[in-house]
């Protein structure tokens, strides 16, 4: 709480208590900012503010004293320049009708969710702007492990936002020499590289389940990255933002850091255990295996070439043995790479 | 050796015995190839040879006993379909000048090499154009760490040749279960992504070295992919060829994965080890460390901005302490994605 604000957001409210919520309010709360942190469940939000630790999702690190923490987001309202929506893709929809009527007109609401909502198949904004009606909306998506945030460790974001101003002001408030935020007008193929790479994430984990190497892994990445560039841009993002930071970069850390949970998931059904057994002994859901089934539904509705979100789609909702998957993958005819290409 | 050869490459001579030139023998040996192994040491020939083994750049794999082992190239030409050259940047001058004079006319050689020439920042393929005239040239790249292709572990990889016949023989008769190989028309593309990821990769590697953990570093290659396009299609490649298999897949393995050579070095450098006692405990070159001297040239003849690269030469070559390049990378001021994009 000793570095100076810059740009002119200054009271902020992240809205849920997850992994990446509570790191962004402390980020936020060590660049000077006032935060409050609203959360669904009252009881634990007492834990967290007595205890200015959140246990359950982000082990290790303390909540500066200067953020608030309370279950009735009204009382956090007052002077309020932005929310920032922090709420799994699952809950999105009851979280946000809950607090819709109580919103001040014009709020921007800046969203942290990568994922797509099952049924609709709309991308995080979507359901926002359906549920919350006219104001500034936007996305901060990028390869941002919550614990490395949270410990200070640098790393590099994207805002995209529908109004331009709003894209600056995130920028200008959220930038500091630890975290460097780029801003990017292609707010769909923002939003999109980060719901979309979940399920590449878990293909990824297969193959360290299977253990089939870097070699093969990296093929499979490659590939997986022009994949979510064929739907994302159908689904009107911009190719080129796929490559990019929130596409791409997002891509590599989920897909190699040891701790990410889509990888994760993906390793242990690699090495044989059950759905869900997997589910059952994971505290926060791993975004793919949701959004693996919007993705089968608009590779169908689109007729597109999809083959590894197919195969974890497979693999997870059709009992699809892993090793299978892999064949499929390798076994096809010789060709061209241009044919896999942008 | 009991699969069928497909294809009418049926002999072939690999030039080199290190560990990707050993591993390609394996490889194509099992395939039921005809390999014989050049080797430029007479006395460690011999060691090959009898004990089936090369314990001093591919230790734990046996090569198969069909796979003969000579110094003396001429005694191995003889009904030779492909001459496959799997030779150090900084030995290939010497190497093949000394070969050319014995070639057959026509004789196609594909090169497994990933480095720019010192002094004449020439293309490993441009140096065996001018040393061995006019004969079919290719190259074969992409992610391809050699000891998991000598398990058997499977990979995909790029065959770009100037003459597409020969790359339809190599698809064919390099292809298998295991391996998978897709064609490129691009052989600049090809052959430059392989040799300029390698200075990509000691950056990543000191980002490990330094402990900057997974959202630092994907930020890092997806920015390094980027530069690689930059360079590579100022030098004549096409730039959708370096986000394919041969530029950002062979990248992703050389930075991710725990056993690359380059990756390594950075790791080391980041540590606080000096340069040459690195470089005298390895027993195989990193071709990084030699590729930063071409690399540093071309951007200053062609005026292009590439800061990684750039910063790995002032550390290698200059002294500048690893931790200020981070600085350098980081501090630089916000701005729009875009600049950074294809």
């Amino acid at each position: 709480v000793n570095a100076k604000p810059t740009g002119d957001i200054q009271r902020v409210v992240v809205v849920g208590d997850g992994g990446w919520g509570t790191a962004m309010a402390i980020l936020l709360a060590m660049a000077g900012r006032q935060v409050s942190l609203w959360t669904h469940d009252e009881a634990y939000g007492a834990v967290l503010s007595e205890s200015r630790a959140n246990p359950r999702f982000l082990p290790g690190f303390e909540i500066p004293a200067t953020v608030r923490v309370s279950a009735d987001l009204s009382t956090l309202l007052s002077g309020c320049d932005l929310l920032v929506s922090a709420v799994p893709t699952e809950f999105l929809r009851i979280v946000w009708s809950g607090h819709a009527a109580h919103l001040p007109a014009g709020l921007p609401i800046l969203s942290l969710t990568k994922g797509l909502e099952a049924g609709t198949d709309l991308r995080p904004t979507q359901v926002l702007r359906e549920l919350t009606g006219a104001r500034p909306l936007g996305v901060l998506s990028g390869p941002n492990i919550a614990r490395e945030i949270a410990r200070g460790l640098p790393a590099a974001t994207v805002v995209a936002c529908d109004d331009s101003g709003l894209a600056q002001r995130v920028q200008a408030s959220f930038s500091s020499d630890k975290f460097r935020v780029y801003r990017n007008p292609d707010l769909a193929g923002v939003e999109l590289g980060g719901a979309l790479k979940n399920v590449i994430a878990i293909a990824a984990g297969l193959c360290d389940g299977l253990e089939l190497g870097e070699n093969a892994k990296a093929a499979l990445v490659d590939r997986g990255v022009k994949e979510i560039a064929r739907l994302g841009e159908r689904l009107g993002g911009q190719r080129r933002t796929f490559f990019g930071l929130s596409g791409l970069g997002d891509l590599m850390t989920t897909c190699y850091s040891r701790v990410s949970r889509n990888r994760t998931f993906g390793e242990r059904l690699g090495r044989g255990e059950a759905v869900s057994d997997i589910k059952a002994s994971m505290k926060q859901v791993a975004e793919g295996v949701k959004t693996s089934v919007p993705v089968h539904d608009l590779m169908q509705r689109h007729g597109l070439a999809l083959p590894i979100s197919e195969e974890v789609y497979q693999v997870i909702h059709h009992g699809k043995a892993p090793r299978e998957t892999v064949r499929s993958l390798m076994l096809r005819g010789p060709k061209d790479e241009a044919e896999d290409l942008l």
